[in-house]
C-alpha cells in the first residue's frame, strides 16, 4: 500500500504506543515512526505539544488530522480501514457497542493494576502494593476467564480491537515467570487467549521493531 | 416513540449513569430506568452481576443486548440512533476518531481530578488532596480554554457525546460557589461553553428526574 504522509509520533517503550503499532500493522498500513525521547522530556516541549497539548505519546498523524489517546486511535483506525469480513471493529452500532464496552474495561479494569504490577518489579512482587496489585488483576481475570469461556475472543467470536488493547500488558506479564505463573496458569481459556492472540503476525512485528531499535531509542 | 423492553439499571447519584441518561434524553428513547441501590451494594450482587460482573452502575439493556460502561453505551446509542444532520458522534470514520479522542480526554483527564473535588468537599477545598485536585484540574480546563477558542464545541463546532459526558461533573463543579469562582470565571470560553451545553433540554429533563426521585431513590 503506497502512503500518504503517516506517522506515529512515540516510544517503544510505551504500551499505549505499542498497541497503535499493532493496530496499523493489522491493517498493513504504512507509516513512518519518529521516535519522542521521554527520558530527556519531548513530549512535554514543543513542537510535541502542539500535537497533544497533554503531552503523552502517541500522536497519529494521517496526514489529514492527528489524533492522541491510544484507544481513540485504535478504534477509528480499525473503523476506517477495516475491510469487510475481517473487521477488527464492527460497523452495525450494536456489534461496535460490545466491542467499545471490552475496550473501557482493559482501560478502567485491566491496565491500572496491571501497569502497576509491571512497573513495581525492581520492588518485587511481596511489596505490599504487588500484593494488592496483584489481587485486583486477579479478580479482572476471573471475569475474562468466564468471559472467555462463553466466546473464543473478549467481545465474541472473533478477534477486534478490544483484545488487541491488551497486548503490551499481556507480553509483560506473560514474560516475567511470577505473574505468568500466578495470574495465568490457573487460568485455562485466559491463558489459550492470550497465547493465541499473541501470536499475531501484527504482534510479532512490533516485537522486532522493537527489537531492532534496541538499546538505542527504546 | 414506542419501545420494546429498553432499560437502564443505575443509580441517579451516579455521574456514569446521568450521562448515559441524558444520551437517551437527546435522541428521544424511551426507557424504563431501575434504581439500583448502591448503599445496600444491589450492584455487588445477584441478579445485578449477571449484568455486569463488575458490579458497577449503569448497565443499558436494549431489549437485545446488555452493556455497561457508561461511555461505550453512550458512543453507540449516538452511532445507532442519531439522525442524519443531527448526529451526536459522527458516522465518518475519521470525524469520530475527533470525537473519540475527546471522550478518553474526558475520561483520564477531566474526570479523576473533578470527581476529587467533588467528593471532597465536607474535608474543604484547602485539604493537601483537594489542592492538588484543582492545580491539576486548572491544567486540564487551560487546555479546554484554548481548545474552546478556536473551535465552538471540544470535537467540533458541532455538539457531540464528547461535550455530553462532562455534563453531571459539570453541574456539580458549577453548583459550588467555590470551584465556579476558582475554576471557571477566568476561563472565558470554558465558561461560555458551559453554560451553552448546560442548558440542553436533554440535561433539564435528567436534572427533572434527580429532583422528582429525591430524597427516596436518588
Ligand atoms: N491514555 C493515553 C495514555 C498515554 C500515556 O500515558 N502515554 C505514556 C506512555 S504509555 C506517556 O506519554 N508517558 C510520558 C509521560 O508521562 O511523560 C493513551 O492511551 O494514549
Ligand atoms: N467506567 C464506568 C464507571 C462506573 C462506576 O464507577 N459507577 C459507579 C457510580 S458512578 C458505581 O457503580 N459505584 C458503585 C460502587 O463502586 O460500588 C462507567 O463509566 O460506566
Amino acid at each position: 500500500m503506497t502512503i500518504k504522509n503517516r506517522k506515529v509520533y512515540g516510544s517503544l517503550s510505551s504500551p499505549a504506543t505499542l498497541k497503535v503499532l499493532a493496530c496499523l500493522f493489522e491493517h498493513d498500513i504504512d507509516f513512518e515512526f519518529v521516535h519522542v525521547d521521554l527520558e530527556s522530556g519531548q513530549d512535554k516541549q514543543q513542537p510535541f505539544l502542539a500535537m497533544n497539548p497533554f503531552g503523552r505519546v502517541p500522536v497519529f498523524d494521517d496526514g489529514d488530522i492527528k489524533r492522541f489517546e491510544s484507544r481513540a486511535i485504535i478504534r477509528s483506525v480499525a473503523h476506517e480501514y477495516g475491510k469487510k469480513g475481517e473487521q477488527l471493529v464492527y460497523w452495525e452500532a450494536r456489534k461496535q457497542a460490545i466491542v467499545a464496552n471490552w475496550i473501557d474495561v482493559e482501560d478502567h479494569k485491566f491496565e491500572p493494576p496491571a501497569l502497576r504490577l509491571i512497573n513495581n518489579p525492581s520492588k518485587g512482587f511481596t511489596s505490599d502494593q504487588s500484593v494488592v496489585a496483584e489481587a485486583e488483576l486477579g479478580k479482572v481475570l476471573d471475569v475474562y476467564e468466564t468471559r472467555l469461556s462463553k466466546f473464543k475472543y473478549l467481545a465474541s467470536d472473533d478477534y477486534t480491537v478490544a483484545d488487541l488493547v491488551h497486548l503490551p500488558n499481556l507480553e509483560a506479564l506473560l514474560g516475567n515467570s511470577y505473574t505468568k505463573q500466578h495470574l495465568f496458569e490457573s487460568r485455562p481459556h485466559l491463558s489459550a487467549w492470550c497465547f493465541d492472540i499473541l501470536a499475531r503476525p501484527a504482534w510479532t512485528k512490533v516485537l522486532e521493531m522493537q527489537k531492532k531499535a534496541q538499546p538505542s531509542s527504546a
